[in-house]
């Protein structure tokens, strides 16, 4: 009796080991503490391996998985992270209802070709007395840094704590959060991260509204409005080609394109200097217009290189 | 002649090489720039060897011999930092006249077994846009951070800096500098940092001076006068193991004993948590003690953790 039991579970194993190990291939793992996703990374480099991350909040869309593309090229083992960080939304804003849809996210991560998803807690990062900030001291004095004041301190202090987590050769962020992405660049400066940040271009909906995880709380008519940002710009690239010189008078043409639409309060219109985010009066080099515009309870941002 | 000559040639190597191997053998290795260093710690990291970090301003005394000692202990490989880092220092302070002998470190450094000084120039940390720090929120606003309120934003910031630049897996800092300490173990644990912190014992002269780079700084009767930091602690020990639990009264009987010596100015005595730095009224589990005081222009501190 007990001999067959034995030759009954030795077989059961030979055929559910192999099965396991080739779901395993298909499945995505899934990290929750900082310490087992920081010795896996450790191993890895020891290796030699190349480690690419994307962090994200999460309710991925295409504007995502070009970054996920992005590092599937760029390393041989890639992280994404999803986590809505608490301490980059101010008062009174969306954190509660900002959007989440963990099984989605990782099933699309997944067929990117994901390695691991970095999936920790809000009491995992911030501990009972988490008291460290890092925070720049100019680029964030400008554009969307004027209206979300703490939003960036707590951006770069969660990428710093990221970075250190999840240990990356290269980091890849998009270019629709301009100033985003340069404050981390000047960051990784600064603090002499050893990790490569490459921007990858905004991904558009086919009318060219900037893909968003806020676009899922614009209502139909919203929806169309909400294109109001990208027309602008691309006016504003016209203009700017035609030999418009005058930042102000642009800005101008675009309150007004963009106020004289139902839901709409602008938050900024920029035009400045790409590198310093300072403002632009006389358009005679490349310059980034960026803008932010609410429309209903949805705040969108958009942004685009222009050269005269 | 050709041939000669070529004869000549491997003949010299053959003598030249061993030579210069056996002096590398004893020289120590100076490095300077940020890429270096890292590039070097990525290596040995991937090799498996452990790497211990020392980071000091110099001018080194008996105190960082023993850091020193520690990090030599700890890891296969050690690591000294040498920069005097102006952001740590406020205005009207001692940056210009803090004591430096590089040469004098280097020698000390080579006969505790140190494999890499790092001492970076000034432009080598902090470019043309330096913008970004680290800070803390409470631990700061206690001892020395409420006399000197950008002092810890320079410590953490360039600590935070130099270990992505050194990578190192075990830190080694003073317990003279009690508040650094406490600073860095929290900043580490926030970020994230995947260091071990070692707190090493104050080292102090023959009468109980704790040894310190600015004891430098002191005329000989003000060297007597110095005494007066540690003699103060000692009798709070005395007072509180005879059973005084009056955090008020001992400060109240330690500012009286030093402010009647010659040339002193108190800038603070607390009496407070080990781990929260906030101010203690009723001695009932162990307490820090430290204080910091100026013997002439030289400010001095130091500090005890005493049970009851």
């Amino acid at each position: 009796m007990t001999a067959s039991v034995r030759v009954c579970f030795f077989r059961w194993k030979w055929i559910v080991y192999p099965l396991s190990s080739i779901f395993e291939e298909f499945a995505i793992k899934i990290i929750k503490t900082v310490k087992e996703i920081q010795t896996r990374s450790e191993m890895l480099r020891k290796e030699g391996r190349v480690i690419s991350f994307v962090p994200t909040m999460g309710f991925l869309h295409e504007g995502h998985l070009a970054l996920l593309r992005e590092g599937r090229r760029l390393g041989d083992d890639l992280i994404l992270s999803i986590f809505v960080n608490p301490t980059q939304f101010g008062p009174g804003e969306d954190y509660e209802s900002y959007p989440r849809d963990f099984e989605k996210d990782f099933e699309l991560a997944r067929k990117e070709g994901v390695d691991v998803v970095f999936t920790p807690t809000k009491d995992e990062l911030y501990g009972d007395r988490f008291q460290t900030h890092v925070a720049l001291e100019s680029l964030t004095k400008h554009l969307c840094g004027l209206s979300r004041p703490s939003h960036f301190k707590g951006v770069a202090t969660v990428v710093a704590k990221l970075f250190n987590i999840v240990k990356p050769h290269i980091a890849v962020f998009g270019q629709k959060d301009f100033q985003q992405l340069a404050i981390i660049r000047q960051m990784v400066s600064d603090l002499d991260f050893d990790i490569e940040i490459k921007g990858v271009q905004t991904v558009r909906e086919k009318d060219g509204l900037a893909m968003s995880s806020r676009n899922a709380g614009l209502a139909p008519e919203q929806r169309k409005t909400a294109l109001c940002l990208y027309s602008s710009l691309v006016k504003s690239r016209e203009r700017i080609q035609e030999g418009e010189k005058n930042a102000s008078a642009l800005i101008q043409e675009m309150k007004v394109y963009i106020i004289s639409r139902f839901e709409t309060e602008i938050d900024y219109i920029s035009i400045c200097d790409p590198d310093t985010l300072d403002d632009v009066d006389k358009i005679e080099r490349p310059v980034l217009i960026a803008l932010a515009v609410k429309v209903g309870k949805t705040r969108l941002i958009d942004n685009m290189i222009i050269s005269p």
